[in-house]
């Protein structure tokens, strides 16, 4: 019989003004991880959560690494093998004259939409890590122990790109290999919604140069003549999208799996309103495929962007010429099965085949891409952690996409073989990486809750 | 009668180290009209001219401007009233290192292709001004006077874009008006087959901002809902040309005149070398209208060119973002009657009526175009100096058109209402704006034979 979780979330909210005060004294250390100057705050900041995680029973350790330090944790027995991702380190707070107050000296505060907690890292990772921390002071407080065995991995490097964390993976994959990953570092859809995050999208950069003349050309002696670069570029990337917002690249959906019918049935369920979505950035017209919606659109549809563009003459007044070069950067958001390299393989033979016969194309390798990650939505444990969040916040929680990348869930999958489920109970208008951070009250409590009703359902 | 032309051509011929030694002492004047430093050499250079045109018998004066004096001289009576432009300044010498010698202690050289004339500004176009000096010496020396009324007006700031020129234009018309206009700063096709130049394109500019999105977008959290306005810009830019390379504004061709038959049969003649031209620059195919020939495309036919673009991340490296701009800049080519204004107009409207309702587009106002000049070849001065060409040079001379504008071709006409005659004696490998300018030896005597001819024929 699993142990009974009612005594667990009584716990956590007599505990509430104490773990309150533990996110607060971990916000007060100043641990960013771009910042060199900061580099003895990093590893305050993992020290002060290997005590804290020892003050639970955890055997905590600070790991070093090239960069920040590492803190593992390994706590309980038995049951699932469960290991937590988060990350301790903050981005910088600049600009500091826009906060209303200082970024580390971090308080509750009343604002119009409730209390909330405001301080860098608040919500972005410290807030949402320390949700998962005290789900399991409270099991322990509890009944002695954890439900199941728990590993924690914190990193400090995820705001700097992660430059540590894979080797860390490869060269401690028998002591992190778990059953499933858990990832507190994403948000409620519209604030309002759990989620499950189950599809992120994978990415595909490549950069180009269009090359025609040897040299730039006098518009009037040549042009009409002369191929012009600009136009051969702008030609071949305006026909990348038909008139229905359809990718044009052959072959480029052969890869891309249709939704499963459970998935798309949530997804009308959440209502997106995806006017607000695009007012907000001040457009109107959901610009992608026709025959798809919205939410489709950006969780689970393939895209090529041009991020860049650049040739010619382009500062102030004007020269006519014929530029002999013409530049473009542009990536691919993948889904399902598309393969990275078979994507920009792919363009670049669509590309190539379209050049006039004396222009030439150099293509710029990027580092390489990544592919989309599709959790296992099949496999029980997330329809338990679903039903979870849902008697948590009364709202049936959706299984949703993301469509941008959170590379170390990918990275579970790669290197470590597990599957990763996120969930997090961060906002839209928390301003992560922006001043003022903040995170709600409700969402650490509620958060914290959450997480002890996910080890029920999942240990 | 006129009086007879071969004792000016024998006097010229014999009188050629002479005309030389002058040409190198004008040459010796660093005349640079875009560096201040040498606004005094500009004035001596003026002086200079003034100095020899009363030499020969010209009324002649340095007329002060706001920039550097015009040299404006009266001779002669009688007959047509024949206008000769040129202009005394000449362009930087940098990269000085460049140059196998001192650009202002001219001399003459023997080279591959035979004796040339080195110098900054032996072509470009004290040279060039000093034929029509010295066929006037020539015919004064001989017969006592010009062969007819003649006019002198020589600049010195065309290589600073003529600031001062209209409004002097405008200052002196009744004392400038002439029957017609000569102007010496053009060349020989292909170096081999002397030319009248008869048709000048003009030219329209626009610049334009594409908006989309408030702010850049991230592609991931955005990227297939959100309108990109790069994606906008490229759609729309690569519509300008159909796939047979002609342009798609709609009425773009309605002002453009065919090449009359006896124009056509000329350049058809011309043999164009199109393979070579292209070939000098890295290319291979030509680009424009595929039903037109080469010479058509640069000469005859109007343009449309993308001259810049920029937009997105274009910095070392990636990101990946829908940005919330987009810009170029655009020029036209414009042939016939097409109208500068008119032109713009329609690009507009055509670029607007394509925008996505949520994008806008802002135009940034350039300075007034200019129509194309088509001089009236069916007066008979342009048969009589072509013949009088054909005649010195031994080769049938044509009637040839020009990419870029000669824009002092066009005021004679908009200003002045008078006709401009362009002929000069240049080669392409003159390296004129370059280091080591020259002027062929033979440029330079046969040009001067051939303003005497040119005056023997219309005055």
């Amino acid at each position: 019989m699993a142990p009974p979780l009612d005594p667990v979330l009584a716990r956590i909210d007599a505990d509430l003004p104490q773990a309150l005060d533990r996110l607060l004294a971990l916000l007060r250390i100043p641990s960013i991880s771009t910042d060199p100057a900061h580099a003895a705050d990093c590893a305050r900041a993992a020290d002060w959560l290997v005590a804290d995680l020892r003050a639970i029973g955890f055997d905590a350790t600070s790991r070093p690494t090239p960069g920040h330090p590492v803190v593992v944790g390994h706590g309980g027995a038995g049951g699932r093998h469960l290991l937590f991702y988060g990350h301790y380190d903050v981005q910088p707070v600049d600009p500091l004259e826009l906060w209303h107050r200082d970024p580390f000296d971090p308080a509750v505060e009343d604002s119009p939409a409730g209390r909330v907690i405001r301080g860098r890292g608040a919500s972005d990772d410290k807030g949402q890590l320390m949700t998962f921390v005290e789900a399991c002071r409270a099991w322990k407080a509890v009944h002695g122990a954890l439900p199941c065995r728990i590993t924690l991995l914190l990193e400090g490097e995820e705001e700097s790109g992660s430059p540590s964390l894979v080797p860390f993976m490869r060269a401690n994959a028998a002591e992190l290999k778990a059953d499933l990953a858990l990832i507190c570092d994403t948000g409620m859809f519209e604030g309002r919604v759990p989620a499950i995050t189950t599809m992120l999208r994978g990415l595909a950069k490549t950069e180009f140069t269009i090359r025609g003349p040897r040299r730039d050309l006098h518009s009037g002696m040549y042009g009409g003549l002369a191929r012009n670069p600009l136009h051969v570029l702008v030609q071949i990337l305006g026909r990348v999208h038909d008139a229905e917002g359809r990718v044009t690249l052959p072959g480029f959906y052969d890869d891309v799996d249709e939704l499963p019918a459970e998935i798309r049935a949530q997804w009308q369920g959440l209502g997106f309103d995806h006017k607000a979505f695009l007012g907000d950035v001040g457009l109107a017209i959901p610009a992608g495929e026709s025959d798809r919606t919205p939410l489709e659109m950006i969780w689970s549809r393939p895209t090529v962007e041009v991020n860049g563009i650049w040739g010619g003459y382009t500062g102030a007044g004007f020269k006519t010429v014929l530029p002999a070069e013409a530049h473009a950067k542009v990536s691919f958001r993948l889904v399902s099965r598309q393969d990275p390299a078979r994507i920009t393989r792919a363009f670049r033979s669509w590309l190539e085949a379209q050049l006039p016969g004396d222009c030439t194309v150099e293509w710029h390798d990027e580092t390489e891409g990544a592919p989309a990650s599709v959790m296992r939505t099949d496999d029980p444990a997330f329809a338990a952690a679903r039903e979870a969040l849902s008697q948590e916040w009364g709202v049936p929680a959706a299984f949703t996409g993301s469509g941008g990348s959170i590379p170390v869930a990918g990275w579970f999958g790669s290197e470590l073989g597990m599957d990763a489920m996120l969930a997090g109970f961060a906002k839209d208008d928390d301003n992560i990486h922006s001043p003022n951070e903040k995170y709600d009250l409700r969402a650490f409590h509620k958060g914290i809750r959450s997480w002890a009703r996910i080890l029920a359902a999942l240990c």
